[in-house]
């Protein structure tokens, strides 16, 4: 029996049928960036009978490498949520082009509203989730009386006015380093929920018929449904449902229900992640 | 027989068959500013066995007034064409609160990606097209090797770069009253084909592994796929294909010939459209 280069035996089963497993150690590590509308997906991470951004990338990559041992992302974003700057990263079994593999992969991801609009070699220390340093998610909002046509499952919809200044002085209890116990979702898997939420600014602009909103957040890194909760939690203060300081006695309370309602997954994208150094050119 | 008031008897067949018919005097007529994802249409004008925006709009109306005669719009956008200023009228044979109006034809809407974002009463001299007067179009590009996931049917992706500054030199020949003979359908059924386009805009930003363009247009009227045409040239320009100079070739030449490939449809959107005295609020 002879091995390619980068494999070996791995896995000689109860009936002695050989496997020829790729050796992992010798594989190429590539970051992808990857951008997709996740309204038809039910999140990034691999489900049974699901449609999800992983399975399908990675399907993607199957069809270049059939090796490739699967993909990991830096925010494992969930059903509905969008992203335009999504970090992965996966093992190969040979060396690539990051261009030509881009390339390659998009052409397979095709007809589905996904691409990687980066690819970069990267060490094999490295790890989208756990070298980020930083993420930022924008949650868009667009108050008007109509339904939404052209950003239809791009935005929340919200009827009613907001008072933005209330929901800025309910931000400004929010940032720095707390226990967002609050905050977060009760499946959420972190050990700790303290996090230091470094940024939660909101930039409201003119648009037909009402007023546009983007709250923008920005975390090293952030807990399971908690840009989610919080947005949802400004919004009360927004429609005059909530004092303003009412966001900071929730935060105190350390208790999930304490928060306001979760906002939509449809208005939620994750913007960037960042590395240290960068790992993308443009 | 008894008439109910703003009915009149209008057609009597030739089986002697009465139909009522609506009393298009006695009418009032509602404005309406109009949303639309237009790549599922093929475009506004109604048409045999096509789903158009204005065979959807009228099928809403109907629903709460089956004898409105139909509704017509200030631009008839082409096949794949969007808009967030569309603005079209109709009578209606009995007086709606504008605000309970545009609610009620938002839900006949559904499930499709049209909205009214604003409503009100006008004139009955008041005519969506021929009352109008300016037209603002934003034509979007995306610079980028990868293809559109987010923005995908809703911007022209290019994959070369484009050398803005020489865009510009080529807008300043356009701007101005000029005959735009190149730069109209040989299908155009304007009279005359001089028009005065009194902006040409391009603004640039940055967008996740390229440049966002948006191509601003505005003028009182245009013609016949003017702004598609004059795009498409304009990205001959700024592939270097085309120096600047033979875009005003191109004008002077007066004819169809001359103009570079129609820019595709999905990428621009009827933005707005402007009345003397403006009839929306917001």
């Amino acid at each position: 029996m002879t091995l390619s280069p980068g494999t070996r035996p791995a896995n000689i089963g109860a009936l002695g049928k050989l496997k020829i497993r790729p050796y992992r150690g010798a594989m190429p590590r590539y970051a992808f960036r990857v951008e997709y509308f996740g309204a038809p997906f039910s999140g990034w991470q691999a489900q049974p009978n699901q449609p999800t951004i992983q399975k399908t990338i990675e399907a993607a990559v199957r069809e270049l490498d059939p090796d490739c041992p699967g993909i990991s992302a830096a925010g494992r974003t969930d059903s509905g949520v969008h992203a335009t700057g999504q970090v992965a990263h996966c093992d190969l079994v040979r060396e690539w082009d990051p261009v030509r593999l881009s390339d390659a992969i998009n052409h397979h991801l095709r007809p589905h509203p996904v691409a990687i609009t980066a690819a970069a070699r990267v060490a094999d220390s490295f790890h989208a989730r756990f070298s980020a340093i930083e993420r930022q998610y924008v949650y868009r909002i667009v108050q008007r009386r109509a339904p939404l046509a052209l950003d239809r499952r791009r935005a929340w919809r919200i009827g009613h006015g907001l008072d933005v200044d209330a929901m800025r002085q309910a931000c400004a209890f929010l940032v720095g380093r707390h226990d967002f116990t609050t905050f977060r979702s009760s499946l959420c898997q972190a050990q700790s929920p303290i996090r230091t939420l470094d940024a939660l600014d909101i930039v409201a602009h003119p648009t037909a018929g009402g007023t546009g909103y983007r709250i923008h957040a920005r975390a090293r890194s952030f807990l399971h449904r908690q840009v989610r909760s919080i947005v949802g939690t400004l919004e009360r203060v927004g429609a005059g449902a909530w004092p303003p300081e009412q966001v900071g006695e929730a935060l105190d309370a350390r208790e999930r229900s304490a928060c306001g309602p979760v906002a939509p997954a449809n208005g939620l994208c994750l913007a960037r992640v960042r590395y240290q150094p960068e790992i993308f050119d443009g």
